[in-house]
This record gives C-alpha cells, structure tokens and sequence, in this order.
C-alpha cells in the first residue's frame, strides 16, 4: 500500500527524497571508485547533529582500511556476506561506546551530574543499553547521511558480534552493532522488498 | 569542530542538509497548527523505505489523539517532560513490536524459514533484542521524515517504560522506546549543544 496518490512532503523536494529514500537501495556490489575519508567526514560532519538522548552520540565508525583490518573481518561475518564485503570499497564496524557517559560534562555541560547515572560498574546495564539504542538511532542517521553523499550503504547483522568485539575490541569498551559496506552502487538491485502498510504500523488513541 | 570549511556533501543540496540536519533542532515548544493524519501517513510513507535487518520493519507509532490518551500518559512521563507534552499539538508512543516476526512471510517472502528463527517462547530474548534495534533504527529515519516534513520532533526518553507498556500495552507485544512531540517549532531553540569531534568517533584500521 502507498499513500494516496498526490500526497507529498514538503519542504523536502521530490530529488531529495527520492536520493535517500525513495530510490535509495542496499547494496550488496560496488563500482570500484574509493570513498575517501573527505567522504566518510563529510557524511559524519552532516549527521553528528541528530539527536541522542543527553546528547551522548554514543556511535562509534571503525573503518577498515588495511588489506590486515579485512581480512581479520572476513571470519567473523556469515558466509553470505563474506564475498561482498571483501570486494566493497570501504566496510566500516558500527559500534556502540558503552564509556560514552565521559564524554557527558564536555556534550551536555548543563547537567554535569547526569554522567553519574551512568558510573561505575552497578550501571554497566544501563550503560550498555543506552550506548545500544542510542548508537542505533544515530545508524539510522549515518545510513541517511551516506545516501545524502550520493553513495549506496550495505549494512549487515549477520555476523558473530562476541568474536567480531574480541578481535577489534579487546578492552571490552565498544560493542558491534553493524558492519556495512559503502560505495557507489554498481549492478542492478534486486526488487524492492514490500513494506508494510500504514494501517499496520500507524495506530490511533 | 567542524569539517574543513568548503567540504560539502552531494548530491543532496545545501538547503535538503539544512532542513534535516544542520539547522533542525529538536523542540520543545510548537506553535498551535494541528498535525494532520495525512502529514503522518505522507512522513511514514517516506520512511518506511529505510532498510531493517530481513526487512523486518518493527516499528510501530501510537498516536495519542484523545483528551483520555493523552490524560494516561502524562503521569508515566518524567516530571520535565508533562507541560512540554500536554502542550504539543501531537505526540505519539513509538514502540517496537516483538511480534514483528509474524510479518516475515509477507515482507521476506523469498527466505520463509527465518520467521522460525524467531517464533516461540525460547526465542523471545532474540526477537526482543532484533526489533529494538531494528526499531531504533526506524526511529532515526522518522525524525528525519518528520523534518522531511517541515515539522520538528520532540523525542523523549524520559519516562518510565514498565508503566507505559502496561498503560498502553497490556498484551505484552509492544515495548515503548521513546515518546515523541510532533509539530511546528515555535519560540527560540536552545543554543545547540557540542558535537563529538571526527576524531572522537572515526577509527581507521
């Protein structure tokens, strides 16, 4: 189900819906151009401003560069996704920083006590389901933000996320969420999947 | 800090980045004009293109209409948070649905075999962790849909879920993760809070 016909959005023209998300698709193959670091800035200089909970942007984005990083990677995605991820341009690892909350007296100076919610080891549940969520929302931004740069995003949960954080993240401080590839797409995408309808999703009280 | 100066992003326009990102803010005040039904299909109809992991989609949004819905929810909202809400044109419950996986067949039609991964009381961990997620995600792409839409959001993580879920959710399939205000900004936004820098969040391996 869509819409009515004739129901738009504004101000957000038709181009820039389209570009991230009407038309935007996964990915799973990639035109062989680099994403440069400029890039990777740029998209994070645009979605560092959307919102976390206490400001606490929680999101981590460890890129995997060196012919090493991949192929330390490989062995910890399922197999499905192991062909396109060593043949993307760039893959990054999406993780969540459970010591955000030292970051809170310089990101929300106004309330300096809030990084004490969050201390020490009798929060670490709290900490750690904070930095998940919030580190999701900003996923959701980053996804966005890579499609505003005109390049396709490849995300991934499948992967095993105990070995994947043992081997990148020995001192226990990141947790992996997402593994994605990014590029410019290349090849024809599959159909789009179907959507669930308003009705489904959109209840009223 | 900022990106170098000059760095840009495209395709996506200046005024697109502006009206999503960099000038957006998140409100807490809304001037008077209703948000209509079909301002909220036309920002789900948007969104619902955002990818989730086997397209699960477990988002679902409540909107609270009624005088009654509103009175409910008000006393499971942190103190800080009742004026801003009782005054917002519109506010809704975003909730994950942990019953998502009933949907698989229909919307991951060509791996039929995955909605049991997730089905009976011994997975109930798994489903639970995969749509808050998977919901949190779709939570990202909604704020930028309701920015999409010339209007601002409000999220909230400040209220007490056990209660909410069994205010609004007695069954036990949905699990509230934010309370959002929706609506058009009025007044004058808080001076905007410090962003992490590239340096902060990007690791090069």
């Amino acid at each position: 189900m869509t819409a009515p016909a004739g129901q738009d959005l504004h101000p957000l023209d038709r181009a820039a819906q389209d570009l991230l998300f009407r038309a935007a698709r996964t990915a799973d193959a990639f035109a062989a151009d680099p994403v440069t670091d400029e890039q990777v800035h740029a998209i994070h200089d645009l979605v560092r401003h959307g919102p976390t909970a206490f400001n606490s942007q929680p999101l981590r984005i460890v890129l995997l560069r060196s012919t090493d990083a991949r192929r330390r990677l490989l062995p910890h995605l399922s197999r499905g996704n192991r062909d396109k991820t060593a043949a993307a341009p760039l893959t990054a690892i999406l993780a969540a920083d459970t010591s955000f909350h030292d970051h809170l007296p310089r990101v929300f100076p106004h309330r300096p006590e809030i990084r004490e919610w969050f201390a020490g080891p009798g929060h670490a549940g709290e900490r750690e389901a904070h930095a998940r969520f919030n580190a999701a929302l900003q996923i959701g931004y980053l996804i966005v933000g890579i499609r505003a740069a005109g390049l396709a995003a490849g995300p991934m949960a499948g992967f095993d996320p105990a070995g994947l954080d043992t081997e990148f993240f020995p001192d226990g401080r990141l947790r992996s969420l997402v593994v994605v590839n990014i590029g410019r797409p290349a090849g024809t995408a599959r159909a789009r999947l179907p959507r669930l309808s308003t009705t489904d999703v959109i209840h009223t009280l």
